[in-house]
Parts: C-alpha cells; structure tokens; sequence
C-alpha cells in the first residue's frame, strides 16, 4: 500500500506533465518498441530519489524494468551510471522527465546536506531540518536531508509544539507560553521554545521545556547558553546558519543545528537519461 | 471554482503540515484571539506569489483579512512591505509557514528570472522556461517566470510536439520523426525538432518543423543556424545556457532561449512575517 | 498507471451503477460460480470500445479472461462475435450493463463517423470532431472518432487556441483578437479564428492566423475562400454539416471539415451479451 | 452541500475542457471585462437541464448572475429564450460549451421521453427508463425522463432486484431464481423477473415476483399475460419499443414499458448562446 | 476492484493510524525483518470481520501472508485462533491495531446479534438492524448482522421508503402520506410506514402499505395490529427492544422486529495479536 | 477551510446514508416546506458532538439554521434540550438520522470517560485513551474523550513512539529496542516504552525512556514500580483498566491510566429529535 501516499503524489504530477497525452512520443514512437535506458550523473554529489524514480516508471508501467545500480547515498562522480531502464520506449520517454526532476531535485538535497554535515561533523552536532521545505514534497525532502547525512526536525505542526516568538508575544511571554504548553500537551509531546537571548534561556529553563532554540545568537552567546542549560534541556541553534556560519555555531557546543536552506534553496544536480536502440 | 486545482493543492499543503493539528497554536493561543501581521521582504528581488499566499489564508479562514499591499511583478527592497493581514491570531500563526514557502519560491523563481531576462531583452529574445519545474507546481512555476518578464514554453506533454533526440533515434531520424508527427497531429498542434548541427537544421527545414530548437551549439553555429532558417521556422536556443552564456546565444539572432534553471535551481527568496499584539 | 484517468472513470461508472450491491446476482448466482459469455454485435457498424470493455472486467474482477474476437475498426455485420469471457458468473453478470453501454455508444460514434468520412474521402478533405462531446467522455468520444476514420480538432480549450464569434466581438474584432492571441500565445501554439465572410478571410490572412474557419459559408462562398487564402493558413468547414451538405462542402477545397453531430447525436449500435452454462 | 454529487461531476467535467486554462480567452477578453448573454433554443423541444447549467456558470464563478426564463419542463419553440446571463465575459465564456452540451443532452432526452409519453397516455401504462444510460450521467438522465413525462425504473443495481434471462439460467429457473431471491432480499426489496412466454408467466406467479417483465413478447401474447397475471403483479412489457410499437404494447393493458432508446440515443436539441456587448 | 469501497476506507483507516509514518516500528523492526503472528480470541463470542482484516494486511503488504483459520459466524471461545500471519515484520505491527479493532467490533455486532436472534428464533420472527450504525461503517455492520444471524433492514435512505412520525406530521397524516409515496416511488420501490396504535394501522392498511412498523406498541397491541393486518403487510415491531422485552415482541406474531442497539451500542469482543520470534 | 478533514467525513457519511436520494423525504416533505426541530436528550449524561451534529447540517443546507442551547461537556437529564434547529424540512429530516449518531456515540464517550475520570481524579491520575478508536473517527473519539474529562494518548503511529511487548521481542530486549529508537528519533519525539515487570522497570530506566507504561501490573507491583521510578518518567498504568480496577491503579501512584474501553465499548446515550410543525 502506498501508506504515506507516495504514489498518489507521484500519479498526481505525473497528471501534470501528460495531462491529456503525451502526443509527440504516441506520434513518433510505435505502440509496441522496446528499448533500454541509462540514467547517470553529470556532475559530482550525493544520490537520493532512487526508489522514487523506480515509482515514477512502476506507476506508468509496471513492465519497464528499473534496475538501480547505485543506491541512495551514494557519492556521484560525472559519468556515475545511476539505474538502468528496459523496457516499453513510450512509457520511458514518458515518464524520463519526471523521474529526473525528482532525482536532480531531491540529489540536490543530499547534496548540500553532506557538505554542511561535514562541517558540523568534528563538533558532535546534529545538523537538522525545518518546515521551510517544497510544497508537497515534506516527506520526500526530509528524507533526502537523512541520506544526506542530517536529522530531520519535526515533520510538521502535529508531532510536537515549537513555539516561537509569535507565539510567545500572543501567550504573553516565555513562562506562560510554556505552562499553556504544558497543560495542553499530551504526555507524549516535546516542548521546545524559541529564545533571544540568556535571560529568555532562564526563563525556558524556569518552564520545564525539553528543547531550547537559540533563534539567531551569535556563537558567544550560544556556548554560553549550552553552559547555563547544562544538559538540562536539548540545545537547538538557528537562524540564517550556512556554510560560512556553521562551524562556530557547532563549535558553541549546542546539540542540534537546523538549516532551512537545506530544503528552501536546493540547487538541482545535474543528472540525465540516455536511451538505446530499439529493440 | 478552481478551475486549475490551486485551492485543492493549497489546501493538500496545508493539509501536509497541519496534520491532525498544529498543537503548538492550540495550545498557547486562545480561540478567539485577534492580532493583525504584515509580510514583509528581507533582500531584493521580484515579488511573485501574492495570490497564492492569500488563499492560503483564505482557505484556513475565510475571515482573516489579507490586505495585499504590492501585487506580482513589483520590485523588492529589503523592508517592502508585501502584505497585512488582520483576523484570528490562531489562523494567521497555522499558515504563516505555507503561505512564507510559497511566496519565497516564487520569488526566488521571478528574481532569476527577471535577471536573465534582462540580458536578453536588447537581443529582441524570448526568454522562456521548460518542463523541468517542481513537481506539483508546473503551473504555479511557469507563472512565476511570466511575472518575472519571461516567457511559457508548452505547459506539459500535452499541448505541443516536442521531438527530442531520444524521439528521433526511435523514429529513425528527423526526416522520419517529423514524418510521423505530422500524421498524427491535430490541425491545431505545433511540431518542434530538436537539432544538434546545421545539417539538421536543414532536414528539420525540409520536414516543414514549426519551430527548430538548436541544442547545445555554439554561438556561432546557431548564427549560422538562423541564416539558414530565414524565417521559415520559429528558432529556439536550449542547453544548459545561464547569466554567463545567455548574451551570446541572444546575439545569435534566436527567437526563443529557453532555460531550465529558471524552475529547477530556485533560491528562496528572504520575506519574513512579524506578528502584532492581540486585540 | 491510469495517465489518462480512463480506469478512474470505468471504477466510477461501475459504482454509478453498482451503489451498494449488485442485489440480483448476490442472491441469485452462487458465489463461486463459473461461466462463459459472448458479445456480439446485433446490426452493422464499426466497431469501438473494446479496451474500454476490457477494462470493465479487468476492475471488477481480475481473474475474468477477457478476449477480443475483433478489434477497434472492425466492420460489424449483425452476428458479429465481438468478444468472449470466462470466468466468475458473479463478476461478467455485474459489469455487463457498463460494458454494453460503452461499446454500444462508443461503437455509435465510429459509425457515424465513418459513414461520413467516406463522403468526404474523395475530396481529401479531413473529418474532425468538436467539442460537443459527451460530458466526462471527451477521451473516449475523441478516440471514437479517430476509430471511425476522423481526425481530432484541439482536445479542450487549452491545447490550442480558436477565436470564435463570441472572442472577435469582445476584443473588437478580428485584427484585434488576432494581436492579442499572438501576444499571449506560447511559440508553440496554434491560433484559429472563425470568419463569416470574405472580408474575415482577408483580416485574418492579414493577422496571420494559423486556421481560419468558415462558419456556416455557403459552398461557393468557401470556394473563393479557399483561392483567396491560397494555402497561406489552413481552411477548415463548419457550421451544421451533415450528411446532405459535407459533399458540397468538401468539394470547396477546404483542409479541415468540423461535424459536431459526431458526438453531440450519437444512435447506439445494438450489441448484446449472451452468458453460458454454469461451470 | 453536493449530497448527489452534481456538483463535484461538473467540476470534472469543466476541468475536463479546461485543462490548464481556457487559453483563447485569457488571451483576447480582459479580465474585469463585463458582459450578458442569452441562451435560446433553435429547435422545438422539451427544455431540461436548467439546473445544471446555472451550476456550471455558479461553480465557474460564484458572481455571474444567471436567470432561468423558462423552467424544465417547458415546451421549446425555435428563438424561445431559455436563460439570461451577466457577469464576467470571461466566465461566461468559458463555461458557455459545457452548459450547452448538457442542456442539448438532457432536452433531447426530455424531448423524445415526451413524443412516447404521448403515444402510452391514452392507454394508462406508465413509460419508463433503463440502465442503458450515458455513463456518467445516470441520475441526470433519469431526471430528463421524468421532466419529460416519463417515470424511473430502478436507479441501478442496488435498489431493487430485476432477475434477467442470465440470472434465471444459472440460478436454475424461474422459480429457483425467486427462492433464492426471496432469501437473500430484505422485506424492503421489491423482486422484479423477467419471462418470455406465458409458462414463465405462471412460473413467476407461483414464485410471487412482485413484478413481472414480459420481455419482447408480441402484443398479443402480452394481452393475454396481462389478463393471466390479473393484478397479482405490476406487469412491465420491455424489448426494442419505440415509435412505431409502443402504441400496440400499451394497448395490451402492461402497466408499465421500458425504453432503453430514451437514454441511449438521443438526438441534441440545438441550443445556442450569444453575447452581449462588453461593459 | 473495490466496488464497495472497503479498500478504500481500510486505507483511509491506515492512514489515520499511520499519518507520517509508524515511528516506533521503523526504528526498533529492521526494514527485512520475517515474523509470523496468531490472532487469537480473549473470550466467547460470534467472529466477524475476518477478511477486513486480511485487507488490512493485504493493502499494507500484499506480501503478508494471512492466512484464515476460522471463518466469520464462527463461534468463539477463549484460546480460539482467528488466523496466523506470515512475512514482513514491520507490515504485521504497523498494521495490528487496526485489523484487531475492525475484528473486535464486528465480532461484538455479530455477538450481540446472536444472543438476540436466539430469543427470537423459537417465534419465527426476523432479527433486522436500522441505519444507527457507526458513521462509515455501515455495510460492515449490517454485513456483521447478518454474520449474527439477523437480517437487514434498507441500507440507507435510498433503497427504499421508510415513512416515519415525521414524515406523517408534515404530510398531514398516513393517508397522505401513503399517497404521496406511491405518486412519487417507482415501481420498484417499496413503502413502509410507521404507525403508533390501531387506527394508524387502519389507515396504513387503507393506503396499503407494503409493510407497516409498530413502533414502541405493547406486546397485546402489537398482537392485535398482527391479527388487524392479517398478511396483508409486513409488520415490523421497532423501538427500544432490547434483550428483555424481544420474546414479548417476537411473541405477537409480528414478522420483523428491529433493534438498533445491535450497532449503535457496541461492545468490542477481546481479541488480540502475539508475535512470533524475527526470522 | 476543512484542515483536520471533519467536514470531508461527514460528507461522506451523509452520502453513505444518502446515496442517490432521500426517496422517502422527496416523495412526503414538499420542496419549500419550512419547519423547526429540537434536539433533545431521553436520558443522563455529559453531552458532545454539538459542533459535529452542526455541520451535518450546515453542509447539507447552509442555511438551516442551528442553535446549540448546550455546549459539549455538559451535563444532560432526560429532556435536556441541546440544540433547536429551523429551516428546510426536507433538510432537517434528511440529516436528522446522521446528526443523532455523531451526538449519541460522542456523548456516549464522553459520558464513560466522565465516570471513569472521577474515580480518578482524587489520586491525581491522568485519565487517557488509547488507539482503539473507532476507525474513520480517531479525532472525534479522542475529543469526546478531551470532553468528558479524560486527556489524549498520542493520536497515531506518527507523534510519539510507544515500543510494545512485540516491538521488544523484535528488537531483542528493552535495552536494545531504546538504543535503536534513540537512535532513530528526532530531537523532538518522547519514546515510551511497556514493561511488564520491575526487572522490566529498571531496564527501562537505564534505557531512559521518557515514559515507562506498566502493562497488566497488580497495584502493588505499580505502586513498588512509582518508587523505583522516582520522577526519572513518567509512569502509565495500563491493561484492561475498568470501572472496578481503576481506583487501585490511581492509588499507585502512576502518572496516567490509560483505558481502550472510553472507546471500543461505547453504549450510546440516547438521544432524539422532534419536529415541528411545517409553516
């Protein structure tokens, strides 16, 4: 079953390409050839969105074989051969498309991540996610940020609370906020809370919160923080991180890093698909 | 009605944060709570995306007033003011991140889009995108480049023939290809060949292609490419070109440049949401 | 994968029918039983609809064989075997209606098609359909259509752009509208617009439409259009064009000739299902 | 709320010509333009569909005003007006083909219901419909019916149980074919069995079949079942009626006849819709 | 195919137990882990919902083997085993919790249904259910009815006419009433009507009713009305029976007795699932 | 707009009672009849579903109007008047059917849950539910449950883990299966875990586990287990917890009592409408 609603995402946009037909390949392509395909990266980086391209081609015709020859992961060189396709031509060049937009998209994903956990790496750091990332690719992005080599944050508004300083503002300030929280909240929920600065980090402290953000410190300020919390809550750093910023908030001692250009900025690898002869 | 299926996707996105519910907001901002919010930019760029973000808006709570105070196309400064919003403080906390994630994509896609238009806007060439957009926001995508000063190549599968190499190489040439399209096409569908050298260009002349698209040549080939085609055929330029390539493939004397980059490598765009007191 | 949505609408048309239980068989026709079964046809035609029979069964129950004696285009006599099944009683009594009601129409339109078609064949002029379809089966009338020996106009309306009456009186006529369509219009779309008269003809050869159509023009009036057009756009006929007047208006010269009966008016071919003993 | 799915329908079927966008009209009506409309009949007929065409102009655009002048139901003569638009040209155009579509489908239904009605009214038998249906719209064809004097046989297969030949031949025999019904039926289904000849009259008497169907029997023998039935059943007489026989089936005292033709081919009723100047 | 939309609902089920993803098995259950499982009863009782749960299963991994070991209407006692499964580990935990709750509640409506059809068996009156069933849930639960030995009443507001006090207040009484069914309802349809002493079943018997409901009458009236209508309706006792007053009720002679405690209180049977060891 | 899918639900429920009419409500209630109604309460308890019976009518026609005189969570007696409703009788009684199951199955709930919680209240224990839920009504039960006082287990598979006895078994011992879930979790999910012993207990402690769940414990090994725990987590007593048992499991000492049978084991309370007369 298509539990988390994969194939349907993957139906839906293949919908959006065909809509009505594919007419040049039912034009220029017989009913019945058979080829075989390559897919394979241009340009150095990290591999993610193989199973997703096997579904693009499964969901078009389950008789086109799609054998991945590298997995998820997987460190590309130009050149790097992918997966390997046989099958039906037309339902190939059909669904060639959209299976490359996922593998570029999502690799592109992987990609930045390796690069920044690289970086956080020597610091012990959990370099995460946030909810910043494509409009109906949630999952499939927050799995490219794990292939990539990060942890993902929450993976939406329902399985734990962040409140924020918009809703430290409406609820009146950091104590109260967390209180509402608390009362609220199932027992089986995390609390994490945003703060500015150290007397917010007492007051979160004060409130019990499981997890403290450190929404745009400087790196002072934030190893100072991780002292006065002293493994008394999980330390998050955010706010603008890159790859020029990342290594002194890592080296601050916080336990968690989150990164929203992970998946708001992705920077498609360049990956692409050769056919064969007909058969 | 929603004809193009926007409300029905925004709503899915919603959906795919929300859950079974933004526990964070339940719990800390009381139901009834107003407070009004502005949208606002952090760096420069072309605005896109304002409608999309009111219905988001729209759809969590018909109530909440969003007050678009720059339309589409408008030029950001850091600090624009985008939009005000004025309703219940729980809806305008539960979309905030949704309708933030649409406008700064399509920002990101009208800012690039506008830079390279403007390269090649002296030339008289038409900057166009392509299918490599996000899945799922073909439509959203392509109006973006449209609001940033390009221009819409075919919107899917569906609506134009486009013989790529791999269709030739099945259909046994260009000559073959154009053969087949030909028969098969509606009285109502435009045919493209794609062409790698002038002696394609001349067999795509001789099979009567409505538009010739030069993939990959160098400048000077697609010069002498448009002197060959005198005007018999629409010429478009296509291949991996961006900000440094796009003013020589302009000189050429191309109709249409289409380039991929313009959907498939977005840099979100920063804008931002403050929230007022609750009244 | 259903790209084209065709096994979506099957499942809903079943539902249409079946609600909450086929009540007749589940009382009548033991569980497990087996049998066999005939389609026939039971007066001339052309037959269409076969994969859409198929698929009938095909949902419904998996495991019922389905064979096609004869295939789409075929002529039919009365007493035609169409196809044959094999399998559970339950399942081919269940989905005979639907699988009927498809055939029966689906098979009207190609014959009227036809018939029409080999009135227009000697003056090589191309039958196309409109949009007059049945609501929800546009795909499969269109598909009939070709079946029957016609060819397709645009699909919908965004596949191709066609000016009509309506279009010239609110951008302020012909020139005008042309300017606007060519304005908005992709480099891959075709533009038509419908004309009147002799001075249309001229102010769309002027604006340089793609297909002009002649609207319910006397034969010689299309006659002169033709010489005055003179190959520069392509012709097409329409305006309540039946089997008394296609003669005539083939006989004009034009390319393209429209007959909107084809599917707005479409007679079943009678054909029926004949079920075997139980095995 | 669309509690019988009308709605929803429409939608599909409006995006079914919409696609990606009603491009000729984007293109060449400006988008605040304001218009009428006014939709006529060219033929005489019965008018049915009112209803579904204000939905397709309601669900396309909530503000177009759209006035029924005639209701369903009303006899048609050439020019009668039926409805009158105001609103946004752009909405009325693009839903101007779908609205007429269904109103030509659901008068032609209406209209020949009315011709056979007028032929059974003298003799007090009750003409009605089939599942032979468009698939699709059985509910809207259903309606037509009745608007045009008829009544419904069952609305599928769920409803009620009619017992066919194929039913009977693997149940066994009419008799068995009513055992088995009766166990299986609630005490709310009405079990309806279909017989060829007077034996299977008596068979369905004894088997207490709450109606029986005289399948293609000529009128004589009807007559005669008519008088052996003698009120112990609703008596329904069905098999290829029309024009020219269903006066004799009548007369032979059924007090029902089903039609397939009614909805299985029908003849559109030319309805048109011109506009106004634009304001 | 899923005619009846139990496959769809069963995922629609899935998902709202499985939402994002089932967190504690894909972190402790390796992703090729093997294992068998037995589900097993807790306590006596009548079983149902076998097959919904091997749909649950089925949808999940239609590589699980699910193999049935009793089948629904199979008496249960403590220890009985239900079924055994074998394959993916991780499928048989995310998918237990709802195949267990689906099996606890149809065995409790089949359960409850016995006790009752046994009291009245010996009078020779059908057990029936109403339409308070668990929203969504109805043909599941009139399907366990029957498992328990009852019978169904209509299935919903569709398949037949249930004239209740309501509907007579508003019509202006039981004549009316009947008269405005039988003007309305097809030939197919059968009419029930609920009357609450001996003058109402006067009246009912006058518009002949098909079948006529006491509602909430005493044991000796309901006698009287049985003897009143003597065969010619249906009569059906409702209201408030429960296990105490069923055998008075089935004692007046009345044909059907409904009870909607059969699925509007239901009490889960004890069912569960053991693990076996990974393979 | 419908974010947690409520109104979507109910639709579908309102069609599963529909389906293709409301025959009897068509045929008896005349199309412009105008009535009023009260929703009244046949017997004690704590009512919800006040907002849900709401919208079953306000989908089915928006303007019926409804008035709710009691809130969720208050206290009915026989004859409690909840809510009065005018408007459409043909709506009114078409949705009256759906509007009392909601009310009677919440309050049902709710009303268990409030007995239950009473009994715990003095302890200071946490009243929860489980995941045996209805299925289809998840979020619904566990409000009803929120409503009568109790609070909410985690809502899926999705928001927090829970390892069972046969996650355990699967991952090789307590220890083992919280190092992989540790492992496995983001920064932001609580990880429960069963024991079932104080051998059990301790593991779990080492494993620090944010919330220990005793299973099937005798009180005294609850109570020895609290001590053991000594605040370290968050103690959950559960196993089959009911009316009788439920005070010496408060006694304890533990956090929070979960009890599946606020749940699966719902009586309804019984709940009715009246109906005016028509004006």
């Amino acid at each position: 079953m298509d539990i988390l609603g994969l194939d349907k995402k993957i139906a839906d946009w293949l919908q959006e390409d065909i809509g009505s037909g594919d007419i040049t390949t039912l034009a220029t392509v017989p009913a019945g050839a058979k080829t075989n395909a390559v897919i394979h990266a241009k340009e150095a980086g990290i591999l993610a969105g193989v199973e997703a391209a096997r579904r693009v081609f499964g969901l078009l015709d389950g008789e086109v074989e799609f054998a991945g020859v590298l997995a998820d992961g997987a460190k590309l060189a130009p050149g790097s051969v992918i997966a390997t396709l046989d099958g039906n031509a037309r339902s190939i060049l059909t669904g060639e498309r959209l299976a490359l937009n996922l593998l570029q998209h999502l690799s592109g994903v992987a990609t930045r991540t390796h690069k920044l956990a690289a970086i956080a790496a020597p610091y012990g750091a959990r370099l995460v996610d946030t909810r910043k990332t494509t409009p109906g690719m949630r999952l499939l992005d927050k799995y490219a940020v794990k292939v990539g080599g990060g942890a993902n944050h929450r993976l939406g508004l329902y399985d734990a609370m962040l409140i924020k300083d918009n809703h430290i503002k409406v609820a009146g300030g950091i104590r109260a906020a967390l209180e509402r929280a608390r009362a609220y909240a199932s027992h089986m929920t995390k609390i994490e809370i945003e703060v500015e600065d150290l007397a917010g980090v007492e007051e979160a402290l004060a409130g019990k919160a499981d997890v403290i953000m450190l929404d745009n410190m400087a790196p002072d300020m934030m190893a100072e923080a991780v002292r006065l919390i002293d493994h008394r809550a999980v330390v998050e750093a955010s706010g603008g991180i890159d790859e020029t910023t990342l290594a002194a908030a890592a080296e601050s001692g916080v336990d968690v890093i989150s990164v929203g250009a992970l998946t708001h900025s992705v920077k498609a690898l360049d990956i692409s698909m050769d056919i064969g002869r007909i058969k």
